[in-house]
């Protein structure tokens, strides 16, 4: 179903508010990642960084509840359609990771903050 | 402004449709790839398969007009909102590479075909 051989393993996931169709995030799946996203209808990735299974939210209880999922023509990327508890996906407290736009050579902050990540993360 | 060294050299590209929000496909940029794309306001990825630049629409006409760039918080990833040309962003004809969705365990087209591959590409 899915071709985790082209990237090592991995393959490339978004994830898009089910309800305002906003990009809310990109990250990687092994295998394990992508069968208990599947099993659980929970976002779950693999960090690169961490080497290992990231249950998105488990740290700041901002899960992902998945009510869609989709593959690509190529069978390297999944479309993960989900409500974000929290309101927010963006370990900086963003919706969005992709709060920052590009603008006369300038990257803005154009994304709404939803919480400090001092308070969450307690750093 | 993008971390082009933690994927050897590539950054990973979402195009979202500007008007209806879909996700229309994932793809790669090199730094080139990028700035062409900035300058041009016309979607340009690298083709990991062909190791080249592709100009998407190249071949289809089916060309992306950038209407929007934005970048991740780790800068290792890009979202372009684009209009789409012609309709479909991905080579079998749908409008979104993402057209086919999981559902007890087994993948269904479910997006909307567009134009026929054949006629298009010849092949």
């Amino acid at each position: 179903m899915l071709d985790f051989d082209k990237a090592g393993g991995l393959v490339t996931a978004v994830a898009q508010d089910a309800d305002t169709g906003e990009v809310l995030m990109l990250a990687w799946m092994n295998r394990e990642a992508f069968e208990e996203t599947v099993r659980t209808n929970r976002a779950v990735y693999f960090s690169r960084s961490r080497n290992r299974l990231w249950r998105k939210g488990e740290e700041s209880g901002n899960v992902q509840e998945v009510v869609g999922v989709y593959v690509d023509c190529d069978a390297d990327a999944v479309l993960l359609k989900v409500k974000q508890v929290g309101g927010a996906a963006c370990h900086e407290g963003y919706k969005s990771c992709f709060f920052r736009k590009l603008d006369a050579g300038e990257l803005t902050a154009v994304g709404e903050r939803v919480f400090d990540p001092k308070k969450v993360y307690g750093r």
